[in-house]
């Protein structure tokens, strides 16, 4: 049986719903991952009598407890005086963290403000966590048979100290057996189509299957026990991405993670040296936004009238097929760049921003292997729309550097 | 004092973190709002044990919850089961709610699956709250002095639910005192440089202010009391906008909202019957992205290298601010349009995705009463750059059209 653990978010600004709360998902998976099981999340706001509380409910049920928030400098920042008070210990200065505070701001060249001398009283026992992404430092401490581990609730110092101390600090603590997960990335196919592309394969009851349906992706879990024979999974995995077929843009397995989409295109475009200009209407911009700081693209234009977009490069307007491969190859003479992508919505522009009406778009994407031509049936409202075009037209692009590298 | 009132999400997706729990928050800034005093907000995953504590742990301590998700046909949605077990109730057929189900199904000329019957069993005594938006009917409920509301974990559904029936219901079991937000939302100025523009306002002891810096704007938040009265609210409102002055994109009063600066700049020219084109260079596409299903936008340009674009247009590159207007005025009259804007960035391209680097941009807009030129120093990350090059170039179109309406 894995470890218990509970998430306790601390701040008005979570409770009252001003801040979604991302610490504690963030939290929860990485601690799923590191082995523990998740019991509970609790968020609770300022109010001394409500830590208190909540400490020793979950010292009293938990194996493990992680808590985001309250160790800033101003008076609603109250976890060391709940902590002290919960479990009864004093709290004491601790000179080095007080060094600490104080070199933070020197080296930002201000004056270290009274009220964050604060910060440098911890609960006597608790041992520091070295903070030099900000001013807090956190602490951790057992108490009643469970680890408690306080950390800021700025997200990015959160993480930081997750990443630099914590992940280790608990496995020396636990003896934990972090399940393998696998994920195989799609574009381009439902969550249902996937299920009946796999229902053909045997998966032996110890794997679990998952699905997970994002914005810009789907991805297909399967999840391991910690011990599973890697030739067995190995195989699985194979026989995963063999039935979903060229959907599948990338394959995250434990310590690699491959990212987005964007993230793939970008790797591949970089290891080929190819440069890009895209041409957009149903994504309007969004496709050229969404490769921010991908130098291999040169350039992107939007056309909210595709008779205009005919006009501007002196093409007729009789097959909007034929039109997208004559201005890829018009951009191509012009621009001397290996790739151009035309997508152009084939559908009249009054039907985008009905959600029940679905618009069909033709990608064309000239290559130095020749030209690519691919149609898609696009549904939802217009934002829906102009997102699911631009990430068809990525994968359009990826599926052509997948093949060619 | 305001009632006090929990939110309870339930499912493994949350509780995991495989999914960040924006319903908590949603309902939470919700309640708020009506009136209630949020006090805990706890997640579980789909343990029977651990949902029956879990509610008779709010019935003790809390007057109201709303508890969200675990109402789907599959075995892991319990939550009827739950409260029927933690309040000793049996399970009731409910054959309106059945016949709800079944005409869901027959309207999409589905097949009702077996499994769906079971959504039609509500704990004795529950009122359903009726469901036109997908098969889970919700349901609401007095047990030990506190009121329970069960919705759907879907956030259109629960959403649509609580909107078409939650707020009223609420608002006749309790007496609330809803407070009066007022929020200022800025664009190009720091909650800092707000902070201290508003330093020598005077603001009564009831009156809270507070800030809240996002992607895309700040808002500057004022909450009054529930009866506090209307022209001094009037009065302080205009002083803080009188301070802050132009940065000021909109003013949210209570029932009044006014969306984000696309939503404002998309009405403005709507109004005002013009046409735009944008050239954008740091932005990549974004702010024509941003801008999307407004008819207004014709086209959008992005070009990485401004020595390209120069060319492209027959121009110079000597200086870039004259470049820019230049551009403009050759694409106003290729195109006729009332209003393009050109953004070019004037520092080195290889600046920008160095986070401790700042850009300066430069906005021209050429309109029909002549052109406006803005610049701009930008900081951060490559990816913050480019959302705030788009939003600075959104709100200067966003300035002339509120001085020429």
């Amino acid at each position: 049986m894995n470890p218990k653990l509970e998430l306790f978010s601390q701040g008005e600004e979570v409770v009252t719903g001003q801040t979604v709360d991302t610490n504690a998902a963030w939290l929860a998976q990485a601690c799923v991952n590191l082995g523990f099981m998740i019991t509970r999340q609790t968020a609770v706001g300022d109010k001394l009598e409500d830590l208190v509380t909540l400490l020793n409910e979950i010292a009293e049920r938990s194996d493990c407890c992680i808590c985001t928030g309250g160790l800033g400098p101003t008076s609603d920042d109250l976890t060391a005086q709940a902590v002290a008070q919960a479990f009864s210990l004093p709290l004491e200065f601790d000179p080095v963290a007080f060094e600490q505070i104080e070199r933070f701001f020197l080296k930002r060249k201000r004056a270290m403000p009274e009220v964050n001398r604060k910060q440098a009283y911890l609960p006597k026992g608790a041992q520091r966590i070295d903070n030099e992404w900000g001013t807090a430092p956190g602490f951790t401490m057992r108490y009643n048979d469970c680890w408690f581990v306080f950390l800021p609730g700025v997200p990015s110092e959160m993480r930081q100290l997750f990443d630099s101390f914590v992940r280790d600090h608990l496995g020396k603590q636990f003896s934990l057996k972090p399940k393998q997960l696998v994920s195989l990335k799609t574009v381009g196919i439902g969550e249902s189509d996937i299920q009946t592309a796999v229902a053909s394969i045997k998966i032996p009851e110890t794997v679990q299957l998952g699905f997970r349906a994002g914005v810009d992706h789907v991805e297909t879990k399967l999840l391991f026990p910690h011990d599973y024979d890697q030739v067995l999974m190995t195989e699985l995995i194979d026989a995963f991405a063999a039935n979903i077929g060229d959907f599948v843009f990338s394959i995250d397995r434990p310590g690699h993670a491959s990212g987005d989409l964007v993230n793939v295109v970008d790797r591949l475009m970089q290891v080929q040296k190819q440069k890009a200009v895209f041409i957009e209407t149903l994504s309007q911009g969004l496709l050229s936004a969404k490769c921010v700081d991908c130098d291999w693209l040169i350039e992107g234009a939007y056309y909210s009238d595709i008779q205009q977009l005919a006009e501007d490069f002196d093409l007729a307007l009789n097959d909007k097929d034929l039109l997208a491969v004559a201005i890829a190859e018009k951009i191509k003479h012009q621009k001397k760049v290996d790739l151009v992508l035309v997508q152009l919505h084939l559908s009249d522009r009054n039907t985008i921003r009905d959600k029940n009406i679905a618009v069909e778009i033709s990608t064309a994407l000239l290559t130095p292997h020749g030209m690519l031509q691919v149609k898609h049936m696009i549904s939802g409202p217009a934002q829906r729309k102009q997102n699911q075009s631009a990430v068809l037209a990525l994968d359009t692009l990826r599926r052509y550097l997948q093949l060619h590298q």
